[in-house]
């Protein structure tokens, strides 16, 4: 939190968590195998190499991971939420199906997933404006300026936050098209298995909503932890 | 089409069709009244202050209109469809609804529509890489460049394509969460009514969609027609 900058601007990477302090390495590369944490709150970025898996461990089940991933060495190409459900013609997805960038290339499948496969694609990332809209008071970490911060640490700079991929989060969409904010449904240390399409720069971040129940009815956001494996 | 320059990028702004050279005037002002049309696979930029209407028409009936807006002297101020969702809590916006920006600030309220009020905020603009999976050979209008064209034509560049709100576009979504492409169920002569609840720069593409019935069971894109109306 910087004190005294305010407003804080959805716009701008103003968060100061120790996102921006602790990349996992200098240009987010890592060796296979080699596990990372993502404390509660924060957000980190990692480089994945075409055809390496990315696996994400949810250890206390409740936890929403805002997942988003860049072209590397071509950040405007972006996984797109938009250009996805343009692809898969619909709004949920799950084990099988490729996630696209927003020049329709295949980007990211998912090919294992242990948790009963709700997710969300529709929801934006939670960012200073929607904390303030829910009665937060001063800066509230939030998963727009994760995005920002992890990429930050690594030396990218995003043109725009993507709306995400939201790993475990349940909203369920009505018959009426309306929606409910309500706590996921995996259980302790599920997993999602992404692999890489192309070569990307994955960012998540471990959702740090703590107002409503979208982190489990407690409200009390957690780690998440993750590792790449070498593809075949 | 610039012939020779391939592949055209959604990126880019690569099309050259007349969007680009005939905006309603140099900075996208009008006055209240005067009708401007926007021909048929083209795209059309207009400044609109706060609290004032813009009245859109569709002549024909079956012309979906990708719109997007901006805020004026702030364009990474974006209208945005996933921030308006969560806004909302809904998959659908009609009459009575605020359409909110990446700030998550007011940005256009629907305040009227004489159509059954059937609207798409799911699906990204259509652009080159899309036609090229519908089989299209060489380079296709599309909203994406009309976008881009129409804002190039009074002097701003965009810093990304962000989702449209898809006036009178037909995608119902079934219960399992896919949806079908679909004819609009708008008539001859429909109009909808949007307020600007900041000032804006509007931008309307009249959808060259001509390889899915999205523009009405003939493929046949049309033209739209929009003014402006001094608010009270």
């Amino acid at each position: 939190m910087t004190e005294g900058r305010t407003p804080h601007s959805p716009l701008l990477c103003d968060g100061s968590n120790a996102t921006v302090r602790n990349p996992i390495s200098p240009d987010g590369r890592t060796v296979p195998g080699e596990r990372h944490t993502i404390p509660a709150r924060e957000g980190r970025a990692v480089h994945v190499n075409a055809g390496d898996r990315l696996l994400i461990l949810n250890p206390k089940g409740h936890q929403v991971c805002d997942f988003f991933a860049l072209a590397y060495g071509s950040p405007a190409e972006m996984l797109s939420m938009e250009h996805t459900r343009t692809a898969l013609g619909k709004v949920y997805v799950g084990a099988g199906d490729t996630l696209v960038s927003n020049l329709r290339r295949p980007m990211i499948e998912i090919v294992e997933d242990t948790s009963p496969g709700t997710h969300d694609i529709l929801i934006a990332s939670c960012d200073h404006a929607r904390y303030q809209k829910l009665g937060a008071e001063g800066y509230h970490d939030n998963c727009a300026d994760n995005f920002r911060m992890a990429l930050k640490a690594i030396g990218i700079e995003p043109i725009h936050v993507p709306s995400p991929f939201n790993i475990w989060m349940n909203i369920p969409v009505g018959k009426d098209g309306r929606y409910a904010w309500t706590a996921p449904v995996s259980k302790p240390g599920d997993h999602i298995t992404l692999e890489a399409k192309q070569t990307c720069i994955c960012i998540m971040s471990a959702c740090p909503q703590d107002m409503t129940p979208v982190n489990g009815i407690d409200t009390e956001p957690a780690e998440l932890v993750f590792w790449i494996e070498e593809g075949a």
